[in-house]
This record gives C-alpha cells, sequence and structure tokens, in this order.
C-alpha cells in the first residue's frame, strides 16, 4: 500500500499544509508561518474538514509560540495572547465547530496552567506547545481507534468475504490528521483484506468526493468507484452495497448529525434498502449540550458554487439557488450506529456514553 | 411570459437544433441536413430529451426525402431505403426508445402504404412525409394535454394556493417539440396561477437541470430554485415541496419506469416524505410488450462525463467511475401517478389504458 497523503505536516517549528484547492491536478504544499496565513488557508478552503481545520489553527498558534511571539516574562499576559490569537482563527469559518471546541478546550487548559503554583512563563508557553501537538497525535490515534471499531461493527454482519461500503464527502487522510474518520473505517476494512469495495460520492457542489476522496484511495490503491451523487440508491439496490458510512460536522446529544448536504438523502435510501447507516466522529464532534439538531446552524453557502466551476458557467446568471452547506440527519436513519473512538453506539446511548466519559459540552 | 424556446426548427425543407451543449452560455441553432448530421447531434447530446431525439431523427430523414433522397420510381424500394435510413439512426443512442418506436411505427405505416393499390413512389414519399411533420405538431399537442391533465390532478390535493413541485433533469421544450413533458406540468400549474416555486436539481453528470431547466424557467419568467442533486430530500423536508414531477425514457407495462439517474432516489424520498411522486409521459414512451423494469437495458456512459467538465479535471485520472445515464424506479414507488395525454393513471391501470386506446408495444 502507498504511504498515506498527509494534509498537515509538522514538526517543531514548521507546518506546511497540501493545498487542497489544487487537487486532484496539483499536489503542493504550502509553509504556513503563523495564524493568519493559518486563517487565510482556513478561510480559502485550502484546508478543510473540521478536525483538520481545527488542528491547523491550533498548531499555526504553536507555531508562533515556539518563535517567541507573545510577552515573554508574565503567564497572565501570555494568556491573554493566548487567548486573543485563538479569537482570530474562530472568525475564519464560522460553522467550524471543532476549531471552536479546541480553542475553548486550549483556553481552559491555559487558564489552569497559568494558575499552577511555580510555572515560569517560559514553562506555561512550553506546556501550551506541548498540549497542541498532543491533539495532532491524539487525531491520528482516535481515527485509528474510529476504523478499527467501525469495521468490526460492519464484519459482526457480514461474517465473510468482502464488503461494499459506500460513503460521502471527504472524511479521510485530507479532513484530518490523518486515516480519517468514515474513511478510517474503509481503510480498516482494507487493512484488513475485508474491503471488496467503496462507492464514493461526487459531493456536489465542492466536488470534496471527487477531487478528494477518490484521489486518496486511488493514491492508496483501495479498491473504489465515483459515482454521481444521484447515483446511490442505485448502487444500494443494484451494486450491493452493504453499508453507508458519513463523518460528520456536528452530533447533538440525540444523536442527530449535521453533515455535509446529501447526508440525509443517503440516510433515507439507506433505510428505504435496509442497509446499515454509520456516522463515524471523534467523540470531540459530539456535543451533549447540544439537545437535538434543531439547534445545529446550518450554513447556506453562496449559489455560485453551484452556477460556477473555476470560470465556468453550469446554470444561467440570474436563477435563484438554495445552496446549504448541511443537512440534519435525524438519529432514527443512524441505523448503524455513532462510530466514535470509545465505541460504536446506538444514537439513543450516545448522550450516556459522553457522560460517562466526562466529554461535556464546550467544555 | 417570454416566448418559449423551441429546440427543434422545422418547415418543409429545413432543419435546425438548438446546439444544447451551448446552454447557457450561448444560444446557437445548427443546421441539420440529413440523417448522418442528425445521427451526430444525438450521439453527442446536441439535441437531447427522448422525445425530441425521435423528432430530431424522422425529420432528418424527412429532409432527406423532401430533396429527393433515395430511389424514385419504385414504392418497394423506397420502402427499403426508409428502413435501412431508420436503422442508421437508431444506433445513435440505443436506450433511446422514442426513437426506436417512432421508427417501428413509421416502418409499420411505409409498409401498409407500400401495399396501397394506386399509389405511386412520388404518393408513397409524400405520404412519409406528411406522417412524420404529423409528429411534431402530435407532440406538441400532447404535452400540453399532460401538462393540463397532471396539473389538474395535483391540484386535487391542494385546492388552494400555490403548489410548491420539484423536478429532475430538463423535460422542458428543450427535449420535446415544446411545451414539455413534466415541465408541461409545472408549465400548466404556472400558467393558471397556482405554482409557488418549481425546485429543479442540478442533474449530473450532465448538468440538464442546471443548464437547460434552470435556463428554460428563468427564460419564461417561471419561479424555479436550483439545488444540488444532493439537497432534494433536504427540499422536500425543509422547504414544502408537495409534489415531485418526472419524466420518463421509457415506462414498462407495470409501471416501473426508466428515467435519468437520480430519479429512482427522489422516488424513494418522496415516498419517505409522503409526498406524491408523478410521472409525466407520452403513451408513445409507454411499452405494453416490456413486462417490467427488469427488461430495459441501462446505458453505462463514459466516466469522464464525471471526472471531466469542458477540460477541467474534476477528479483524479484513472479512477474507477460507475455511470448509468438512467435507473429504473419501481411502480409502487410512483405514488401520484403516470401522467399521460389520456390522463393521469396509478401505474396498475396502465396496462388497460394503454390496451384500450389501441397502443401495442413496438406497432
Amino acid at each position: 500500500m502507498a504511504a498515506s497523503l498527509e494534509a498537515i505536516r509538522y514538526r517543531r517549528g514548521s507546518l506546511a499544509i497540501l493545498n487542497q484547492l489544487l487537487l486532484p491536478e496539483q499536489l503542493r504544499y504550502e509553509r504556513v508561518d503563523g495564524v493568519e496565513r493559518a486563517w487565510e488557508a482556513i478561510r480559502a478552503m485550502e484546508v478543510r474538514g473540521a478536525p483538520a481545520i481545527a488542528l491547523v489553527g491550533c498548531l499555526s498558534l504553536a507555531l508562533e509560540l515556539a518563535a517567541g511571539a507573545g510577552p515573554a516574562g508574565d503567564a497572565a499576559a501570555l494568556e491573554a495572547f493566548v487567548g486573543e490569537r485563538l479569537r482570530v482563527l474562530q472568525t475564519a469559518r464560522p460553522t467550524a465547530a471543532n476549531l471552536g471546541r479546541e480553542a475553548e478546550r486550549l483556553r481552559a487548559f491555559v487558564r489552569r496552567r497559568a494558575r499552577s503554583p511555580g510555572l515560569t512563563a517560559r514553562g506555561l508557553r512550553e506546556s501550551i506547545i506541548e498540549h497542541i501537538e498532543g491533539l495532532l497525535a491524539k487525531d491520528r490515534e482516535d481515527n485509528r481507534r474510529i476504523g478499527a471499531h467501525g469495521a468490526q461493527h460492519i464484519l459482526q454482519r457480514v461474517p465473510e468475504g468482502g464488503v461494499t461500503l459506500l460513503t460521502h464527502c471527504n472524511t479521510g487522510t485530507l479532513a484530518t490528521a490523518g486515516y480519517g474518520t468514515a474513511l478510517g473505517v474503509v481503510r480498516a476494512l482494507h487493512g484488513q483484506g475485508r474491503l471488496a469495495r467503496v462507492f464514493c460520492t461526487e459531493t456536489r457542489p465542492y466536488n470534496q468526493g471527487g477531487r478528494l476522496t477518490a484521489f486518496e484511495l486511488l493514491h492508496e490503491h483501495v479498491p473504489a468507484t465515483l459515482i454521481a451523487d444521484s447515483a446511490a440508491a442505485a448502487a444500494m439496490r443494484d451494486r450491493g452495497v452493504q453499508a453507508v458510512v458519513v463523518g460528520a460536522d456536528r452530533v447533538a446529544a440525540n444523536g442527530d448529525t449535521a453533515n455535509k448536504i446529501g447526508t440525509y438523502q443517503l440516510a433515507v435510501a439507506a433505510r428505504h434498502h435496509g442497509i446499515p447507516f454509520y456516522v463515524a466522529a471523534p467523540s470531540s464532534s459530539c456535543d451533549p449540550a447540544l439537545p437535538s439538531g434543531a439547534d445545529i446552524p446550518i450554513e447556506e453557502r453562496p449559489g455560485q458554487e453551484l452556477t460556477h466551476l473555476q470560470g465556468l458557467c453550469l446554470a444561467p446568471p440570474g436563477i435563484d439557488v438554495w445552496n446549504p452547506a448541511f443537512d440534519v440527519t435525524p438519529h432514527d436513519l443512524i441505523t448503524g450506529g455513532i462510530v466514535t473512538e470509545w465505541g460504536v453506539f446506538a444514537p439513543g446511548e450516545l448522550r450516556e456514553a459522553l457522560a460517562a466519559r466526562g466529554a461535556a459540552g464546550g467544555q
């Protein structure tokens, strides 16, 4: 198997991201030298995927801290500096929930550490950098666990032979620190020699499936077939799809899930065909403070994403467009389960599972 | 209301088609001078939509006949000539059922006429041209009836106020001789002041919804909103869609319907939301000789339609693609009915309705 692509290349003092706007035509890494450049990259969608956005944002701050930015001698001033840099980052994409969550966690961490008796400003700076570096390792590790749990759950229903999956959008190495969430499940099955094929939807209007997922899977020689978003139900019926696995931008306490537009339609089609539907997401995407999907705001993006493509005109100028970036899949359609780093939960079990492990919304 | 666009401009001795590959950027008519040019235009999808394909094919033959092509003095030789030209046309797009049907009907007509006592070869030639010209007028008239029947049926359930519809692909004036089938229903409701809005799907990979339907509706000031194919279920749930109306490439005797890829997925979503699902098609698209949808061959088109767009690369070269042009919607999901020029039938009533009116498959 070829090495995975990396969306993010980091070592202390150096950060680069794969510019996803240029894929699949060009494989180019861009240097990120601090918070402002990270903000631009997130805003312009050079980097995307909720986990990857959070990581690039936080790492750009670690980079500044390692280079000596901010006040030197005073822990309280350093805390204020970190808070201000995080506020800048959080304005890049308002719906990027993971970045908001990680920023809150980082603030809480800094607040606690800043009050540690005997900790110098220098020691605080070092511990913030280490905290952020730990996020990168944790995301990779969480994704491997998600992949393993999801694969095991799916294989319980398919005792032998290869499994045919269907996935949506991009939830792979390009959306995370590596390995992927829903694509982590695909990778785990492939690694066990149990993946027959994965159908990936094109995912209009931003084509993350065609540009990114197909690119990743082809790069690693995972058997994959690209389909139009419209062909998903036909693939379920006529091409032997056995499970649908998607990612999540945000999971409410009752299991309702906001994810890329089209996820709801896939869940409806999966239910019609009696095919289990899985949401794969780290616990950090689950928000126990959010009672249901009705409370998740849905970003509506410019109609131009649908009417134009790199200068090509795909629809008549002036046509009205409805272009929601996400939709909410109600928990009762998530028939396979919610796959987290802690295991696979039925939507009704999620709240308790999160509470038992001390996950608290926004903390 | 602005005048409708015309896909086909014909008067005896002259045929031009609106080149739909250039829409919405350019409105250009191309001259068609005979069967070979028509074959190319159909193959390349300069003209598309089952009824329009059949009409352009037959009209290109009428054009050749009017220009004196084929044997002059012998009715039997003329019959053979017509048969051979139709065979050429039928190879342009194998699933274009209406062209096959019209070709069969034309062959039967010529066979009968050629045996008429006293008919000269010249008289036969003239009657073939007239038969073909009659198809154009009949298609327009049938579409108006389809529109009226469909609108009336939908309004039975919506006693007052505007109706919100959702449609797929292009079934309008650009797919027919004029007015349209599913878009005929939309036009009829709009004409009665009873259309609140129609959502039209982009219809990947060929974008007929975005390029053509949106273009037609905008041109005629019909309230229309373009959505990604993936957003249809969300529109049904969150935007008040009250009925789905699509066209058909072929309807089997039991009501199973082959239509543009994605139709099946829409029917599944409509069923989930309890929204009536209508297929609008002239009786000539219904084939009583075909017992069910399982007997309809599905054209698979090149993967490049999905991976490339006018020179832009949308997916990595080498990725496997499944690109069926059509899918089959089983009759039990056609909950609104099948709207023909004779009225709206439940799928289970179709066979009898066709038989009662003398429609016989392949005749």
